[in-house]
């Protein structure tokens, strides 16, 4: 962080009211920082910005890899550029599961937006586990709108735990998918497919143009098996060609009827507010559990409890009901030694 | 229950030792209920039957649907039987995050082996969340394992989160393909591919035989891709057909020889444990958090937490961190009462 240390709250939300995208990128840099005084800083800045966040329309986009990911949103938005918008980039990006190795979305993939005055485009936050990257994410969401961008891309890696963790913080959900993929294909992506708010057949182009009508109409028909959004949204299913340009104003006047349609039924409002008390409720869990890891006097029976456990003593259950027992009495011990109970008392 | 019920531990863990699936069906069931006094009958069942449990090899099963994963069950069990081996079969299958429509693993997919004597099929225990059917399931395999079933295959429906349940469970990961599938499947599967410890291309049959031949070529080029896995063993990649019945007693062949391979490596028993450990970590996370939303006293400024949030006056990390310091206050003052600090005084 180097200077910016220094720099007080007022430095950071001044900067970003004002729009400044340097002031921005550096308070998100502290919003991704581990140091627990960068940690103390960035809350302190996220809750100044709060009231001015919120002003945006959110859009998630996924994909599996090959699909054209990269291009499409190239395409899409130096289009709604030119309507004026302010618009940000981020991607979410949680590390494979077995060999931790991280497809990094970065800057080169999209050079026109990458030079372009009213985008912002921030790579994936570094993180070992999804409710970080999710976190830094969210927060970083609040700072761009609070910083002025009111469209809000959120770009995921095809692998199933990041769809859930980015459908939980947009507004609108759209699936990029390719001409002609099987039915297999189909049934792996069927929670991913439940969760669109349009869907998008890409590289309908050349030969790809006649097979993406089909897959389109097959999608079409698939999603009539789906039981009604709670939106009650119906999702349209498109053909695009992000490398031609075609089909692609159609898919931005969709996200602005959506809008209008989930504004005018309430949907969109109580959508957000549903996200706001999970995120609420992520942030207890996660708290909780990093407390009681890192209270005292629990490591020795923590270490006998696992020793039991292994030597198949005690079901890892039984084993969790009777350590928790000790930590909760634990706990009250450690506050009653703060603040006595019976001060008064000589 | 019914008459169930009144059973005592002794009833269950006796019929489950000497092998009787009837009682041992029971005892699932109890496993499976939500009722508070059936739990804490199934937790006694499963310390009494857990230095029993632990002597079998267990297989996770999974693959896109139709890719013919019950055909494919049905084939291999039938061809293990005449060895001798007792299998149980069981199904993870977390209710879609959307709908909740659950597909539902039954005994009519798999008309032989529900008739075999020593097979036992259990389908998927309903849940509302991954992590109950999770336990459930875990807790399934060790009561099999009792009751002397010394091979336990465990299937998933091919969605993200499942596979990752089911590999943190089971011993050997096989993951059945279609021949021909694209590279945009090879793509959204990566993590899962990862897990494997064996590919079998399913279908090779008729005019597919030679396109399953390719299809095998390229998973296996694509295998090399990735690093090495901690086991030291290198999946196969082969092909089979359930329907004709080819190739199954290769893929046998190897998940013995992976046994073997990894029992004199000391990674069977490695892996066994460090799942233990992530069972017993995941029940603390699990009961830490229901704890702390039952704890009296606290809904009330829950309640007004979250409305701050929802206000935008409070941000979700900030709220959290708020309501867990009064939550510990509240602790502390409980346990106080309950056991006075200076007890001993007059």
């Amino acid at each position: 962080m180097g200077r910016t240390q220094h720099k007080d709250v007022s430095y950071y939300t001044e900067g970003i009211l004002a729009g400044n995208r340097v002031v921005l990128s550096q308070a998100i840099t502290l919003v991704e920082s581990r140091l627990p005084q960068h940690q103390a800083l960035a809350q302190t800045i996220i809750e100044t910005c709060l009231p001015f966040s919120g002003k945006s329309i959110r859009v998630g986009i996924t994909g599996v890899p090959g699909v054209g990911k990269s291009t499409f949103i190239e395409a899409l938005g130096m289009k709604i550029l030119e309507e004026g918008r302010k618009m940000a980039i981020l991607a979410v990006d949680p590390s494979s599961q077995i060999s931790k190795g991280s497809i990094l979305g970065d800057k080169t993939r999209m050079a026109q937006l990458a030079v372009a005055p009213h985008a912002y485009i921030r790579p994936s936050p570094a993180g070992d586990s999804l409710g970080g990257v999710t976190r830094k994410t969210r927060e970083t969401i609040l700072l761009c709108e609070a910083a002025g961008f009111d469209l809000i891309l959120v770009e995921t890696v095809g692998v199933g735990q990041s769809e859930v963790a980015v459908h939980s913080m947009v507004d609108f959900f759209l699936l990029l998918l390719l001409p002609g993929a099987g039915d297999e294909l189909q049934g792996i992506k069927r929670g991913i497919v439940e969760m669109a708010d349009l869907i998008a057949v890409n590289k309908s182009d050349g030969d790809n143009a006649q097979k993406a009508l089909h897959s389109a109409a097959d999608y079409r028909n698939a999603l009539h098996l789906f039981p009604p959004k709670e939106s009650n949204w119906i999702p349209p299913v498109v053909t695009c060609s992000a490398i031609n340009g075609t089909g692609l104003d159609g898919i931005w006047q969709k996200i602005l009827e959506y809008q209008v349609f989930t504004q005018d039924n309430g949907f969109f409002d109580h959508q957000r507010q549903q996200q706001t008390k999970n995120w609420f409720h992520d942030s207890i869990g996660q708290l909780l559990t990093n407390q009681f890891y890192q209270s005292p006097g629990l490591q020795d029976e923590l270490s006998s409890m696992e020793q039991k456990v292994l030597n198949q003593e005690l079901s890892p259950a039984h084993a969790a009901r009777m350590l928790l027992q000790s930590f909760w009495k634990v706990q009250a011990g450690l506050w009653a030694q703060e603040k006595p109970k019976f001060k008064g008392e000589k």
